[in-house]
């Protein structure tokens, strides 16, 4: 048994049994390997940030890690962006990077590059196999660092020799580690915040953004007074009729504070400080108001679900959280726009839903029109880098078959990672995707505005404009061998599109035509 | 004047009048100030990847370097792979990459990661300016720093405020340094070498590779009986009827290895050791024949153009080089493989052109049915990076007006940076591009075996495939609006539709339906 055999061997054995992958030469044994080990699925990805991505999405889901394999430092440069969101919403990932062999490095040959450096950046689990006999032992570890809690990017950088020399055969997986609690001065802390007399919110946020730590959280605040707020972009949030749902955070700073003005205590579990997403001349980057205390029930990883339990203990009363309730717009008619987009998608939304959203200034309705929809996963954007939708939709779709998957996807965006719709095709994977087509950089057109950097010349604009040539996205998703593919031009045309697309097993895509929003 | 004006203003009075960006955010600032600059040409990528690889394709013609504008660590990770080959090609490039606020990483906003980490791994020179009176001579240095030579990339970080804040100016530009001589004693040992009884080769590889060099390196050949080679991959060779050509060493170490059998002496002008691309199983990776001394005339960067001339001088004689006789083959018929496609681009390519050569296997044949045609330039793939093709070609385009360019792209490679065709159509250039679809990652099923990984099972193979679905690239050039796309199955197909692109101003795209070589 070789060193690759070995590898996907434990992989398997540790519960991590799908791999994302666009290899090269110095992942060949890795890839042959795949035909000794049948229960590991492949995934093959056009483009790294798309195999990055499906990972990403495909644990937010499963709940826990796929592997992406990747093909030296280029590969990985060009998955970095989507190893970004996943570290920023903390979803565990083992990143395996094809290397030279461990003797070839000297020779400094074309692609021979400092991968370490590059995953570095990713401030997780980062770790060079240098021996056969060891990687085994490596991919569990990287499985264990990846699970966390909380989840991280576990870079397992994999020399070629490692792979094809003979090894010590596989290893024994590692078992998972348990959430630690809270500390009983942070529950305490947090009580006496909740039972004092000023304005008090909880913010969730990574893993208590689920149902079972929002419900205990809506309940402390149906028995306090506090408000329910989740940090900006979570990974997932389960919300729809019946269910307890959180108010996000607004991505413009003016937005949240607003949300945030008056509060005199915000008791964090599991999210961060709320700061501005960019910082803007003149306006503040931290978002807390002025006399505001910042409490930590649970950081990142801890366990949200007993420390909430035992809050809800301290201050008694039962008091039933808020929960959504059902409702739905009716089918709207006439222009198609950012709001009858969202009244569309609200009314049809099915059951059991996944929406991968990064619909931006054009998906700002949609949250609102959704929430009385059936029970559904929201997934959004943690670490900012955009290009995530469309490969997070894939990924969430290999991890739950039988759901559909929504993907609300601007313009702008889709063009990052738009070979996602190729192994979607390959997959029959049941996404049905919406481009949201505004032909401009919309929020960087309010972002040049926002950040008063000028009126923005004819030059500036030029710059945030997709015209000349328009993007033609039915004509890009038959490229890509997506054959249900049309143009909404009004919501007649859409409200059809899309429950022909839900009711499709397999890719779709709707290039929704819209005006821009501001 | 703030500091993106005054940064700007600097930038083109050193001579690097056009930015090739994808901005956010945080460049919004740098985006207002090009109306400020109106002598700066601002171009717009859809990925990160096409502004760097244009920026690449635009020095590698010009001479000189251009800027690529991108958005924080993700921006510069969906950059990487291009800035990679541009590195390995010592091709120099002004890397601007925005990053927050200085006073806003403290918060560690979504988007905040280890820029300078991740820039480390381009090995060339990297800044973070932190300071608005001092980013004007921050780009002056860093375009010093880029130009070398040897050419390389300079990172500058720049944070928004230190765009947006009032600054002192702009700042003067910094001589380019002159290219050092090679020592005495190189030339002395080369000269020595040459003179001997022993079998020898001059490798000329970087700015070497340009006539000027080459045809005293040929020269050199002629009067001493060496061989003339050139590295594997050089970013720029002029080639074609009238000039002196070096035969490129073989991609393949069996083949290179073959080339240089035999040699007691091989004397390096700006080039590497010869080196395996990648290592194999019971492979040699150093590629010098056991007894051949090595010799370094130039070292990267240094005067090889003086060095020649001097060991010409000291060799004596008056051989002229081997010049390429002028010999086109016929325009084929029949079939379209790869055989008959490289004659119909020898058969057509027109004088001047500029070949940027992402063929890989289907292109094996390209290089010597073109050797006799019109003086043209070609570029290859120093860093071994794919999809570099069609951002290069599209770089290449801006800086040469009124020449044509051919970029021959392989299926695979075409899918990482295919957004590059929007580019060209937006900016009206003259590029047209032929797609070689194999329908396969036809290098990685020959690198499957070479690497001696196995027969490679069924899943493997499906790790190589690009059918199911099928890519139909005409629709997907198409949908970036190259309204002449077309697809060529036979040879006269292709003949008419290349002398149709070829043509035409602006942007066209045949797809050319190949069977795999191997």
């Amino acid at each position: 048994m070789n060193g690759a055999q070995a590898l996907i061997r434990t992989l398997v054995d540790a519960g991590v049994d799908t791999c994302f992958m666009n290899p090269g030469t110095s992942e060949m044994h890795f890839v042959a390997a795949l035909d000794d080990v049948p229960e590991m699925h492949s995934v093959l990805a056009l483009f790294e940030g798309v195999a990055t991505g499906a990972a990403d999405g495909y644990a937010r889901m499963a709940g826990s890690p796929a592997a992406s394999l990747l093909h030296l430092g280029p590969g990985l440069g060009n998955g970095l962006a989507n190893l970004h969101n996943a570290r920023r919403g903390r979803v565990p990932l083992v990143n395996i990077v094809g290397d030279h062999a461990t003797y070839h490095a000297q020779y400094d040959a074309p692609l021979q590059s400092d991968i370490s450096a590059i995953a570095s950046s990713l401030e997780g689990w980062v770790h060079s196999c240098t021996d056969p006999d060891a990687v085994a032992r490596d991919a569990a570890a990287a499985v264990a660092a990846a699970q966390g809690p909380p989840g991280q990017v576990a870079t397992l950088i994999l020399p070629a020799d490692v792979c094809w020399l003979d090894s010590s055969g596989p290893a024994t997986p590692i078992a998972p580690a348990t959430a630690p609690d809270a500390s009983e001065n942070a529950i305490a802390e947090a009580a006496a915040a909740l039972s004092g007399q000023g304005a008090a919110a909880l913010m969730v946020g990574g893993a208590a953004c689920m149902q079972d730590a929002v419900e205990l959280a809506g309940a402390v605040c149906a028995n306090s007074g506090a408000n329910l707020l989740a940090e900006t972009f979570p990974a997932r949030l389960q919300r729809g009729a019946g269910r307890v749902e959180p108010q996000r955070l607004g991505y413009l700073a003016e937005f949240a504070q607003a949300q945030l003005a008056g509060l005199q205590h915000l008791i964090l579990v599991e999210s961060s400080r709320p700061v501005s997403f960019f910082a803007y001349p003149d306006k503040a980057s931290d978002l807390v108001p002025e006399g505001c205390q910042v409490h930590v029930l649970t950081a990142p990883g801890e366990n949200s679900v007993a420390a909430l339990s035992q809050l809800l203990e301290r201050l008694g009363g039962d008091a039933e959280p808020v929960r959504q309730a059902a409702a739905r717009p009716e089918v709207p008619s006439g222009s198609l726009d950012a709001e009858s987009m969202a009244n569309v998608v609200g009314a049809l939304l099915p059951e059991g839903a996944i929406v991968a959203d990064e619909g931006n200034t054009t998906g700002l309705f949609v949250s609102g029109a959704t929430a009385g929809a059936p029970p559904h996963d929201w997934l959004t954007l943690p670490g900012g880098a955009i290009g995530f939708g469309m490969p997070v939709a894939t990924g969430a779709a290999v991890a739950s078959p039988g759901r559909k998957v929504l993907n609300l996807e601007s313009d702008g965006s889709a063009m990052y990672t738009f070979q996602s719709l190729w192994t979607q095709v390959r997959e029959g994977l049941d996404v049905t995707t919406v481009i949201l087509n505004n032909s401009s950089y919309a929020v960087l057109e309010m972002e040049l505005a926002r950040v008063g950097a000028s009126a923005g010349g004819e030059k500036a604009h030029e710059m945030l404009d997709l015209t000349g040539p328009d993007l033609d996205f039915v004509s890009l998703a038959r490229g890509l061998g997506v054959e249900q593919a049309s143009r909404a031009t009004t919501a007649e045309e859409f409200a059809e599109q899309l429950a022909a697309g839900l009711a499709t097993e397999g890719p779709a895509l709707i290039e929704a035509v819209v005006p821009p929003l501001l």
